[in-house]
């Protein structure tokens, strides 16, 4: 899922997404809230309305934001209160009021409002954070069953049984890198019986092989039917091997944020474009990229847009690694149903 | 003719600009010398195949830049001395580099070098540096009938006769904002007889009266036959009024750099899409145009793009911008025809 923080996949439009095949992006309900703001999207017709996107999308609770941008953040049962990162104003995230922003924001799927442990943390931080997180799942789980009928786009959108689309909400497992806590988390999620499950909390900063044995003993304790979906991951070799471990959503800002810095992912390795190396290469970045970036313009001439800061550098960059992570997970989702 | 400063038209995709029907660009000489450097760009083929842009180009001589960005500025017979804007380092542009950077470059149309006289300008002053600008002209054209055989596509691209094409190279019309210099200036570039005309020293600052006179002076002096060119206007009603004095080419960084402000140009004014009063406004911010902006997206979430500083609120303002130059453009050369 390409990332579309502030209502907009970064550099890159709506239409070019469509054309690159994404079928769900991600909007961050910590920034929608404090700009433009949930209550206006939602007299807008939401979120898909706003930003003219007429596929799937994903709200995440606003939990991570608060704790990774905001300041002076004060946390207690009730919920989180902070400091906004672009005004210094005062807020509250609750799990109710994220998901009341969530339901505002009106996105396909929403999650449950969670504490991302931080890392590294100590067995007994993780079991306190946790304990958070399970307290607020439930409350989001409660608060979201009674107020999703107030999502912007209720009863314009039908089932194909004819009863009122709604929204989804997802759980979200916690507990740092202990798995006793991680199993306690996915077990007490299951039960609550959430529309699909997420493992947070990984990609933190932890070695590589930790979030691997997270993902290993988390996930056959999720159910198989409904959707499973890491947290946050990852470089193009890592979301391979977590497809094929049997994760079926994931979502991360790595391939626009690397392009706008000139990292550009290719069947050939990483390339990093601002290199002087490719100063007069008239080669498509990727020789075996059919996207609109690697169909028309050198890496010459990639290589001269990030030398310049011209804008069209990160767009078509963004492009170009966009489509690789989306043909990356065609290909395996095509090999994988040929197995299965 | 969209602006391409540094080889792209700010933000805006080439495949976006063919399907908006520009048919051809401009690109600034002095901006690609320092940045990738003209030998560079003829090594990988010329400016059309470094920036990926099949239909026309034109390059400026240089000269407005040197006089307006760089430093420490030294004017003599053979040229102007600078120091550049980026790294302070010291070049020479004359008449005969500027062509030699020209035709490296290899656009379909080139300029001699000029001095942009500056206004206001004392009638001496304006003289003396017409003096420049008409000997600069004369050592512009035979240097270009030297060299124009060195453009890097030269002998790869034929006439319909057969024969191979090349470069056109227009001379400047300058003389500040008096008539007889004005006159003075186009006749004798008429006996030079050049490839096409351009009116000079324009959208300096002058009042608009002074503009539409100094157009109304020196137009029925050059040959209706050949290109005239009207360099650096202008806003929406400008250009509609200089084509209909027969002006045939006008370029302007306005439709772009406005665009980027969050001014946009529409059938009903004049719009500052920032202001307040749009942030929950679902029309497109032109009803009458169909470009890919307007076709798709809200007054509200343009607004929000620019209040969040997203890289997309740039690239769509353009685009609308862009479509709405192209099409008064294209609309009025459809009533000049029907006219004519």
């Amino acid at each position: 899922m390409p990332v579309g923080t502030q209502g907009t996949v970064k550099a890159v439009p709506q239409a070019v997404l469509e054309d690159l095949g994404a079928q769900i992006i991600l909007g961050n309900t910590y920034h929608l809230y404090l700009r433009p703001g949930h209550d206006l999207i939602a007299r807008v017709g939401g979120l898909h309305q706003f930003i003219s996107w007429p596929r799937a999308m994903l709200t995440d609770s606003g939990g991570f934001q608060v704790f990774s941008l905001s300041k002076l953040r004060k946390l207690t049962e009730e919920g989180v209160r902070f400091r906004s990162h672009l005004d210094g104003s005062s807020h509250l995230f609750s799990p109710e009021h994220s998901i009341d922003v969530q339901v505002a924001l009106g996105a396909d799927i929403g999650m449950a409002f969670d504490e991302c442990t931080e890392y590294p943390a100590t067995e007994e931080r993780a079991a306190e954070s946790l304990k958070y997180t399970m307290l607020w799942a439930a409350r989001s789980r409660k608060h979201f069953r009674e107020n999703q009928h107030k999502v912007p786009w209720h009863g314009n959108i039908l089932e194909p049984d004819g009863t009122p689309a709604s929204q989804s909400l997802f759980g979200i497992v916690q507990g740092g890198m202990y798995p006793h806590l991680r199993r306690e988390s996915a077990e007490r999620l299951v039960e609550m019986n959430f529309d699909g499950y997420a493992i947070g909390g990984l990609s933190v900063g932890e070695p590589r092989e930790f979030t691997r044995q997270i993902i290993a003993e988390v996930l056959p304790l999720l159910p198989a039917d409904k959707p499973r979906y890491v947290m946050g991951v990852g470089f193009p070799d890592e979301i391979v091997e977590y497809a094929k471990m049997g994760v079926d959503m994931m979502d991360c800002v790595i391939p626009t944020r690397a392009a706008r810095h000139g990292l550009l992912f290719t069947s050939e390795g990483r390339m990093n474009i601002k290199n002087r190396q490719f100063a007069e290469d008239s080669n498509p970045p990727d020789p075996n990229c059919t996207c609109p970036t690697c169909g028309r313009y050198s890496r010459a001439y990639l290589r001269h847009l990030m030398q310049t800061g011209e804008p069209l550098g990160g767009t078509l960059n963004s492009i170009h690694n966009l489509a690789f992570y989306l043909t990356t997970m065609a290909n395996l989702r095509a090999e994988l149903d040929s197995i299965s």
